[in-house]
């Protein structure tokens, strides 16, 4: 029996993406090898890197563009690291939406001054702050989908200088510009695929501001001249993103997914609303489209309600450590089915109090 | 039709391991989910980490002792890095046998004083320097195995200040006294599983001297803390580790693993330098067990040589760009049965010119 995935990443991917997945590690494309020993200098795997990175960039959006696309090691975290040692020559501003945001800050604080131009802390991050100004700073960055409160950024400021964007939970989920981005990252295992590797989308431009002795490995710089292979990247990961890409592509890319993923959010938001037993955790006009955080009003209800999407063959609805309650995460593969049944234990719940 | 694997690293592993890596894409251990989507905080990827973990401490006999393992993002590359990023405090001595190793000496030199005791460069590498002398340094740093010139330190330096050793390409391959060094790394993708992830295997001591304000992704002492779960472990890259480690304890451990690698490697030194047709690169008493490198004496034959060993379904046995030839990588999982098809191919073409 499959189950319903609602985890927060890594998180469900499409049947037919495990289907081709599993069979490579067996048997790549019938070359009697495995894709787990096959050589990252092989013409198999470039080419593997090669449609991986256009896909991404076309996604985007921004190919004929002047952006390149990179898959590496580390996920997110490691490029909270990477943007800092890269362009923070002095002072760099930081929007505040919580955990990620502030992982990022802090590994900014390493080299320069890292200003928070605004914060939601004080609401528990319920909510994105707006009508904040950016000083003159090396680079502004924000973290568009906070996937343990599930807030998410609708708008972006309009600046001149450098934008920084941690799109880690949203990205290829709805048409955005883009373009208004000099780098954008993403750890893979939401919409991109599964863990081990980030994705990251960088302005040619913007390589001309990378400060002297970067360290090889964490200087875009040389993942670049090396088109994304400067050490042995983590091929299945990768593999596992362009079978992803693919199916969203076949699927009439990222228009058509929206479209899905506003059904799918409207559904559950609905019944939030409208079931008297809950109640939303984010401020509804920054309600993410990906991650639906809500609690039960009466808590001795848990039990029941736990039952109740359990037998239903959910998973993962658990919401993050930091604040309890319950989050459902519906990136691109999770059908709007998954999102009817789980409205339906919603309701079945109330029925049955 | 199954190929007989001969690359240098991503290389060939069990045929069982890739059997049940691929039966977990689809369906991990019948729970409806693949272990591509799983939650990396869920209780079944928090026992395979641990699994993996304890395993890699007991394949090294470090397990009771004072030793952490680690499973990290960005392979040995990244390794280079955060060894002198922790430890580097003014100077530290490098042993000079190739590529990565002057790698590592390049990361180091960002930090400090990166002294090279000793270099082979004089000979292309194809040999191991001895009977150097370290000064008083932070650490000294040597790479055990070269997969590049297929050389390999049979003995490491006695000494009383830290000894940090690559050992990515000779890692479980062989009984060593794993106890005399204070770290050990590995990139994943040899005796260990596939891409994506590196084994580090550190002495708690060690930790002490970690400098203040190492960014947390590179830290030693933050992944410790989090159980080599600072960020979102690369997950599959850690189970196909576990399975691979699962095998090798199977086996016999490494005492059987390097009773087998001996016969394979006696099979193919005595074919090259029985063979008029071959010579070997690497001076005699620094062969590496792990990869044979090999000329043809008369270059005109490489076709006819190239030819045969693709008929016979062998595959990766070109050497790297950097030298040219031949490298046969005998890691682990290789078959001894493997290593008798590849000497045929050098008799026939013997036989046949």
């Amino acid at each position: 029996m499959r189950k319903h995935n609602f985890c927060a990443g890594p998180c469900t991917l499409p049947q037919s993406v495990f289907k081709e997945a599993a069979a490579a590690v067996e048997n790549y494309n019938n070359s009697g090898l495995s894709i787990l020993e096959i050589s990252h200098r092989s013409d198999a795997f470039v080419a593997i890197m090669e449609e991986a990175r256009a896909l991404a960039l076309e996604m985007a959006d921004l190919q004929n563009k002047d952006y390149e696309a990179l898959f590496l090691h580390g996920g997110a975290s490691m490029q909270f690291l990477m943007v800092a040692y890269n362009f923070l020559q002095k002072k760099a501003a930081y929007l505040d939406t919580g955990v990620w945001s502030s992982k990022a800050i802090k590994e900014g604080e390493l080299f320069g001054e890292a200003i928070k131009v605004a914060s939601s802390k004080d609401e528990n991050y319920n909510y994105v702050p707006k009508n904040y100004s950016i000083p003159e700073v090396d680079y502004f960055h924000c973290t568009s989908n906070n996937t343990i409160y599930g807030t998410q950024l609708k708008e972006f400021p309009q600046i001149g200088i450098p934008m920084i964007c941690d799109m880690s939970s949203d990205i290829f989920s709805k048409k955005i510009d883009y373009n208004q981005f000099d780098l954008i990252y993403a750890g893979a295992q939401k919409n991109i695929g599964t863990t081990g590797t980030a994705l990251v989308l960088i302005k040619k431009e913007l390589l001309k501001k990378i400060k002297p002795n970067v360290p090889s490995m964490l200087s875009y710089q040389t993942h670049i001249e090396r088109k994304s292979m400067f050490n042995t990247p983590p091929v299945y990961a990768i593999y596992v993103a362009l079978l992803n890409l693919r199916w969203l592509e076949k699927q009439g890319g990222i228009s058509a997914t929206e479209s899905k993923n506003r059904k799918k959010a409207a559904l559950i938001y609905k019944e939030i609303d409208r079931n008297p037993l809950f109640y939303g955790f984010a401020k509804k006009e920054d309600r993410s489209m990906m991650n639906a955080t809500f609690f039960l009003k009466d808590e001795s209800l848990s039990d029941k309600f736990n039952d109740l999407w359990q037998k239903a063959e959910i998973n993962g609805l658990e919401g993050h450590r930091t604040i309890g309650g319950y989050r459902a995460s519906m990136y691109n593969a999770l059908s709007i089915e998954s999102v009817e049944l789980l409205v339906q234990t919603m309701q079945e719940l109330e029925k049955n109090i």
